[in-house]
């Protein structure tokens, strides 16, 4: 599944005092766009920003399709200014750096996650944790980047963003399993680290989609003992394969008897609204269940099911650029990519299709090679 | 306030084999008994077992009154076994002692919280946190001893306990001051501590009752910055004096926006629903909201208000019987004891009127003296 790209020749003429602000980027790059709403995405030309100073210009391999992207495509999230392109697992290769970058050079692998900027100043910055940054991070798409033009994301064939919000992808991993960990990965990696996973630990993973497969993996490896939670037993073989020690389906009510007490940390990749009650009472003294998804409806707590076993009800969202480097870090040394179908651009509505019909093992990944303008 | 009270005479005639098996305790004890949801406690005398091996009886002093023991004298939870002598914040001196009994002797200061026993066996009670045994903790009263016979409570002249289930009352804390200790106080200081509540951290108590009051004294004894969040700026002279560094009142919209972000650890103390999205969005960073109470309604917790900053929703109820001695050291070293209004038995039914109309600063206890029987 994996493809390594050869390194972008050097940009900017030799000689020139800032070569690399005479950068090669073109001026516009192909890209897949969402215009409005009830219209499918359609093949454009967009506009990237100058090289700056500290900018590394990336010539996107792979972008990952998340539930996300699907979401703001089609104005579900009430907040979409058209016409944007989505994307926010993005890998591929540095083309281009600004005269200032120091931590990249043309023809390293890097990602670009879920933002491009934040305000470097809040506290939240400070601590590594852009994503909770109090003035708002950047989103690398559908948000408003300092210059004051809108972000647009990975379903494109290059993107300019600060060298301190790209992360090195180490050689272990193709690009293209690589890409979805940008998203997926960090979501999952941090909370499992965050509420200490690891040997002696039992962490069930509710839904073994896009995120929760990665989950299973990074949990695994964590040296956690992992139990799948899903809907019914279809996906057994592969949770099993992936790393679950143990599978249970949730329509079976049997399931909350026997696992009473049983998790000190669960994990709900689940974006629908649950039966949240249920699920708490499944966690040990002192555990936590975390919740990643955004579901419509707020969540009904009784709060006998957090008295009971000093148990906590969580929220994570994806993680800092420090942490995304090291789960990258982690991911390469234990041999973990997701698990891809990788498709065309002409192939990115149907699997949009596919992804709301929950039809795909385990995540899409487009290559941005077939990306070839309006 | 305090009232010392002299050791009673030793138990037992001298040469007797297993002198404290012939216990000085009056086969009847004079108590305050609730019989039906719509009546009056009343004085009535009950039987406490006989003194078992490890089992010590204690001359109650003084009892609390906690607002559990009005929602259970008066049904509102639903599983009253009437009659019932409520109360669970028992302070004490011991009248005798089992034979095996190793850990108090007559005359000691003791006090006795929310159970009187548990199974011993689960990981819950090996790790010293009885309170969520997993077979159920047996409740001081309206629960169902080892002897098949119904627990009645501190409303009493005299209790017998298991030894394994009774606390030591340092010296530096009056015997009326402490019996709230053994309930409000091991309510607030356990996930105080749990929570790391200390230097540098901001910790806000929402609610100045009976709880509420002795969180401000404990946590600023801890060193954290604390703020109290309540209805109305009419105790704020009072929470001041006990230690907070602020006072907001939750009536005036402008709290939510001067404090988002604020808080490493709020305490919610209220048992009625509050509007708990408001006060989510007031954590900072990894900050958590710890619920004590259980409200009517199940708590609708909207998912962004916990995925932002990486919230957690908490609950937590009283604390072990090595935490709950832990904490009466703690309050002696430091000076705390509740801040309490001493009534007689007669004063009871009043008392709970008041109670429920918040009117009392801040804690009720009943000079167990005034008890004569029926």
């Amino acid at each position: 599944m994996s493809r390594r790209l050869d390194p972008a020749p050097p940009p900017g003429a030799a000689g020139s005092p800032h070569p690399e602000k005479e950068s090669i980027i073109p001026a516009a790059v192909h890209a897949y766009i969402a215009t409005a709403a009830d219209q499918p995405l359609v093949p454009t030309t967009i506009e990237r920003r100058e090289l700056g100073p500290n900018d590394v210009s990336i010539d996107i391999a792979f972008a990952g399709i998340c539930h996300s992207d699907i979401h703001t495509a089609r104005g579900e999230w009430g907040r979409t200014a058209y016409p944007v392109v989505p994307g926010h697992e993005i890998a591929g290769v540095v083309g281009a750096v600004g005269p200032e970058v120091t931590k990249y050079k043309v023809g390293d692998r890097v990602g670009v996650g879920c933002f491009v900027d934040s305000c470097r100043e809040c506290d939240a910055c400070l601590a590594g944790e852009e994503q909770h940054c109090v003035k708002g991070m950047t989103g690398t798409y559908n948000a408003v980047g300092r210059d004051g033009q809108p972000t647009h994301g990975g379903y494109s064939t290059a993107i300019v963003v600060d060298e301190n919000y790209v992360c090195g992808i180490p050689e272990g991993i193709g690009l293209d399993e690589a890409a979805p960990l940008l998203c997926a990965g960090i979501t999952l990696y941090s909370p499992l680290k965050h509420w200490k996973a690891g040997p002696g630990t039992k962490v069930a993973i509710i839904g073994l989609g896009g995120l929760g497969h990665v989950g299973v993996k990074i949990a695994h490896a964590l040296g956690a003992e992992v139990t799948v939670l899903s809907q019914s037993l279809k996906k057994l073989e592969d949770g099993l394969r992936l790393g679950a020690d143990h599978y249970y389906a949730t329509s079976d009510p049997e399931t909350f008897t026997k696992l009473r007490n049983e998790f000190d940390l669960i994990i709900n990749t689940v974006s629908a609204n649950l039966p949240i009650k249920k699920y708490l009472g499944l966690l040990a003294l002192n555990g936590t269940l975390v919740e990643l998804g955004l579901p419509e409806h707020p969540i009904e707590v009784p709060a006998f099911a957090l008295t009971f076993n000093r148990r906590s009800f969580a929220g994570s969202n994806i993680g800092g650029i420090a942490e995304t480097q090291e789960m990258l870090e982690f991911c390469a040394e234990h041999g973990i990519g997701a698990e891809i179908e990788v498709i065309s651009a002409d192939q990115i509505n149907e699997a949009y299709e596919r992804v709301v019909a929950s039809d795909v093992r385990y995540r899409f990944v487009i290559d941005t090679a077939t990306l070839t303008g309006a």
